[in-house]
């Protein structure tokens, strides 16, 4: 009987929108206020259901459009073309981590893994509890604050297999705050992603790998389900006598439905990558506004760099998590305290890094940027 | 600045609570209503927190509260002593069908599976993938009507191996609608049960138990989180180089936090926790409450043998899962959509035992079943 969406301000009390926060979590991360508001919406009853998305089977007409439309939305956004399955999974990263080798290493054959931050270490770490690997790269000296060569100055160089099974990388680390801005050229050698902290963030030329895979939690909906971009005639690799769960064959013949999938977590997905196609207008508009968004913070640094010191050398820093240190641990304490006052939270970086982290994924807005570019100006003048 | 939860009046058009219909969905299926109307009241903005559940970090004090209490009400519910942990996991059901032998099966042991339906006959080959087992009991040429003797007069008998690894079993068959009323005798061997479709319907001796799964989409929560209870002493059965998901050992140290556990899917549960514990009373009121639900519609099917024929046989009849036969195919399609036209939906049986399965869960209020009921006695007065 009343309008759609309901009127903010008959938000519960202590649950109204006005108490949000600037989250700047590394993930489960900001979502946006739309989708947030759209899946209250609509919590207890789906329009023309009769009950909420939480109850409804995983083969009725209104789930199978939902999960046909979330797929159809990455497609579109991606430019994935019928070579390549798109999954829905669970178990997260980690449980990627073991899956990819099941899969796609043979006993015969080898991976290569380059080691560039805290993800890329622990993706190698299960790998090797499956198959033969190498380590072609590894940044552990300085911390992970750099990439290989072309992507970073004096960053090293690969030592690559040209008879790799594959050749994996972790696009973004989010502990450390180091990205590529490109793929590596692996010559031929099919390419694994982990792109779980920055999938969504820009466009990909998709025909470059040959899987992706990310959690949701950061850009993509809430913890979860775990995307999977699979290249079908790599996926046939895979022995037949996997778990059917562990195989990604038995999910791309059954379109995720071998099982009941995270149907919210997909749903969510779903309303996130609608909120791409109409309200941001794609992925070239949404890289524009995250590589503004970056800017805002790395300026900051730049021209304060006797007080705050980034953690990525320069030319491989992340548009999603700004990773920096302060002169000491009190200053830290206190940036983090004050900027808590301010309505900032979750800024306490890892403690492998130390410091600061500012995690600016896809729904983090602008203005919240900009509340802490201002605290940061004007925080390195009080205590500088 | 409104009372909490908000009015339901003011639910936007097309979702309001008077537009849900009774569902008997076998999974995922229906939920309390009050959970529903909390989630939604917090889902903008967690009171105290800024944030959506859904934006939260894993590791927030918040979340850390929602777990830690999902945990402590299973704990409550179902007495589970320290000598168990209790797990939260992704995957479903079928990747336990993976796990438990990965974990529980020795290169030099055996495992044996009773197969009293569906599910069973599943968990069986899955199992069969990773090591060696025997299949105890197979119910197959009666189409999995029955459970072996003394659960089921003619049941017949299990051939049980006193070395083995463990004994799994499938304490409720969601297709077939036949259901264990205790735990099997094992003399000894580990016993390990898939609870999916019946897990919280009454208390449990969880002593008897080695190891307890269920996947949350029928009575403990929505798609996407997998509760496992295991006896820790049983867990340190397993390989150390298994993948660290897919080792029981990384959950229990970890307290279900080595990666990001699906972080809604947990809150939700807490949230049927605390519905059963201070709404319900504990599961001696809710098996209660089960029964009388179920006993309505067997009277029916009892009262009107000539027209419903129930698939389970008598002794060993789901108190989850009531499922049946009409004289034809005609009358089936014709009962399911008059059923929907009453506000009654999710009513037709799966394609392996035909006819109408009303899967009556926890969740399902007195009020629906009653009106099953008597749309059933109806329709078979009308088309007897």
């Amino acid at each position: 009987m009343s309008i759609s969406p309901a009127p903010l301000s008959e938000t519960p009390a202590g649950a109204s929108v006005e108490d949000r926060v600037y989250n700047f979590s590394a993930g489960p991360a900001v979502l946006p206020l739309s989708v947030l508001e759209r899946a209250r919406e609509e919590l207890l009853c789906m329009p023309g259901v009769g009950a909420s998305i939480l109850e409804i089977s995983h083969r009725s007409k209104a789930f199978l459009e939902i999960i046909e439309t979330a797929e159809a939305n990455l497609r579109k956004l991606l430019g994935i073309s019928d070579d390549y399955a798109v999954l829905f999974l669970q178990g997260g990263s980690r449980l990627q981590f073991s899956m990819v080798p099941m899969n796609l290493l043979g006993a015969d054959q080898s991976a290569d893994y380059m080691v560039t931050g805290s993800w890329g270490k622990k993706a190698l770490e299960e790998a090797a509890k499956v198959g033969k690997t190498r380590k072609v790269y590894d940044a552990k000296e300085t911390n992970y604050d750099r990439l290989p060569e072309p992507f970073c100055a004096d960053g090293g160089t690969m030592d690559l297999d040209p008879q790799a099974a594959y050749l994996h990388y972790t696009s973004n680390e989010t502990i450390q705050g180091v990205q590529f801005s490109a793929e590596p050229e692996t010559q031929g050698v099919p390419l694994v992603c982990d792109a779980s902290s920055e999938f969504l963030y820009k466009p990909l030329d998709i025909d470059k790998y040959g899987l992706i895979y990310a959690c949701a939690q950061k850009n993509a909906g809430p913890a979860g389900v775990t995307i999977v971009v699979v290249r079908k005639d790599l996926a046939e690799r895979a022995d037949p006598n996997l778990g059917v769960y562990l195989n990604f064959n038995t999910h791309i013949a059954s379109g995720s439905m071998d099982n009941t999938p995270p149907t919210f977590a997909i749903y969510i997905n779903k309303l996130v990558t609608d909120w791409l196609l109409s309200e941001v207008g794609g992925l070239e508009a949404m890289h524009s506004r995250n590589a503004e968004k970056a800017k805002l913070l790395y300026d900051v640094l730049d021209q304060n760099a006797e007080f705050y010191q980034g953690h990525a050398r320069p030319d491989c820093r992340s548009l999603m998590n700004v990773t920096f240190r302060l002169p000491s641990d009190e200053l830290t304490t206190k940036f983090d305290a004050e900027a808590k006052q301010n309505g900032m939270t979750d800024l306490k970086g890892h403690r492998s890094v130390g410091g600061i982290r500012a995690s600016i994924y896809n729904a983090m807005p602008l203005a919240g940027v900009e509340t802490l570019r201002d605290f940061m100006v004007d925080f390195a003048k009080k205590n500088g």
